[in-house]
């Protein structure tokens, strides 16, 4: 067997990292497969599970045998983990490429400019749209990412082969793969899900502060447990991404809010027109995605 | 076998009416089904589903010989059927009780009030907590209330034994009832269902209008399905709604405002602790809704 690479290290063996491994185990795109972390006991399971063929918890080591680094920690620790990985790259030709799963990347951007004084060539930030309400390398799967897209978001410092080795990567984990900027990626992100999390968050909070919350939640019934199903989600992660994708997030809920606004207006002066032809849009709108979403994915249920 | 009532004649044989004409037969709750409506084609299919055992189209027969009689229609159309029904009520004594199932309360009784002077001690105001993304009598079930909440709104000009009829029909269907005033009703639903869906409406709308619209919904995922579901509601029963349920939407769409705009300052200031208080605090909400949810309809999806 031809392998694209050598050694690929997982930083954080959890439900991405762990699919990941899975996946291009199975695809043959690496030789072997390196988790590091800090807590054994899952780096344990991943050997286990035969997603990952060792494990270290020595930084030093993770990046020296590395070709590959794929942090795959939660967006406040991915800064973190960049700030101890970059000084241990800089100097070192024939470096690995390094690359990252988190859901905001301007943040990244900006930290891992203002730790090298430019981007580094070989660091190449992504982003795949995939996920579970489990968490954990147990959860994780090798298909996780059939038929879903991951946003890579190259600039201009990178290394094209280093933009192409991660390219490759997603396609042979079953990705489509697809370029934005870093700005691009961030609110189209914030739109589509940091947004959502945060008005699910906002309504269910609303609600059982008021009066009538046992009232409420006694009576809500499917389309409550669909539209709020987000809120669900982890508190410490959505806090992250909330404040790495600042700037992103607020266009979204001022723009989210002048709708709303209008709205409120629209019912306000029973303005039957208004709220038809609205509801008439968005549902026009929510259909032709729902159709895309369910073509692409191969799925019936929309 | 012993009925509780003899004819039962439904206003509109949809989803709902079907359903119920369904397990009313079931129970052995009616004796006879009768469908009235304009449209005979419907009513004809629902003879030939057997779920109603004859139909007119002739409102006189429909209302003299029912013993209850039920108005499925939606919301607006209730009231229009209420202006038609009531003046054949007038005068007579024995007449049918006569109920509803439509998603708000106060126009209905406030129409009753106007046309008739007073509440009429026979009509009994009821919501069944129920649907379908499916419409029509085909896709109606006799198990479609099984474990979902009907809430009843008597009010004090209400004859008592009309409200048990109307409690012990619901109960026969397999439904659990719940008694509300017709103000906390329209409260609860516009918190727990009609915001939802003005909310899901408009945020479909607002980002298919925004310049990256496309991108937004070329990169959404199983999460934002999930979240705007409800934005493929039909655009005229939700028109028909929001203005119905105006003063109730207005106070909703303001609490939920006033507790979004306290998110956005929290994300404009970077303020992980109120945001993790906040999501902590509405992921517990929703948690302990979606057990209760789930314990109720025995499901396990959460």
């Amino acid at each position: 067997m031809t392998y694209a690479t050598g050694n690929l290290v997982i930083v954080g063996l959890g439900l991405i990292g762990g699919s990941l491994a899975g996946a291009l185990r199975a695809s043959g795109f690496s030789q072997r497969f390196i988790g590091y972390g800090h807590r054994e006991p899952s780096l344990q399971r991943g050997v286990e599970l035969g997603v990952i063929d060792e494990f270290t918890l020595d930084l030093d080591e993770a990046v020296e045998r590395a070709d590959i680094l794929v942090i795959c920690t939660p967006t406040l620790t991915a800064v973190r983990m960049l700030e101890q990985i970059l000084p241990r790259l800089s100097g070192r030709s024939g470096g690995p490429v390094v690359t990252d799963v988190a859901s905001v990347k301007g943040s990244l951007r900006d930290a891992a400019i203002a730790l090298a004084g430019a981007m580094p060539p070989q660091l190449v930030l992504g982003h795949p749209i995939a996920g579970s309400e489990h968490s954990g390398v147990d959860a994780s799967s090798a298909d996780l990412f059939v038929n879903h897209r991951v946003i890579l978001t190259p600039v201009a410092g990178n290394d094209p082969a280093a933009v192409e080795l991660m390219r490759s990567m997603w396609v042979s984990a079953g990705a489509d793969v697809v370029d934005m900027s870093v700005e691009q990626h961030d609110a189209v992100l914030a739109a589509t899900s940091h947004l959502p999390h945060l008005l699910a968050y906002t309504l269910v909070d609303a609600l059982s502060s008021s009066d009538a919350s046992d009232d409420i939640f006694r009576c809500a019934a499917g389309g409550f447990r669909d539209f709020t199903r987000i809120a669900s989600s982890d508190p410490v992660m959505w806090r992250d991404i909330a404040i790495a994708n600042k700037t992103a997030l607020l266009e979204a809920i001022d723009l989210f809010s002048e709708h709303l606004n209008r709205m409120r207006t629209a019912v306000h002066d029973a303005n039957a027109d208004e709220l038809l032809n609205t509801f008439t849009r968005a549902k026009r709108a929510r259909d032709e995605f729902a159709a895309l979403l369910a073509q692409r994915s191969g799925r019936k249920t929309p």
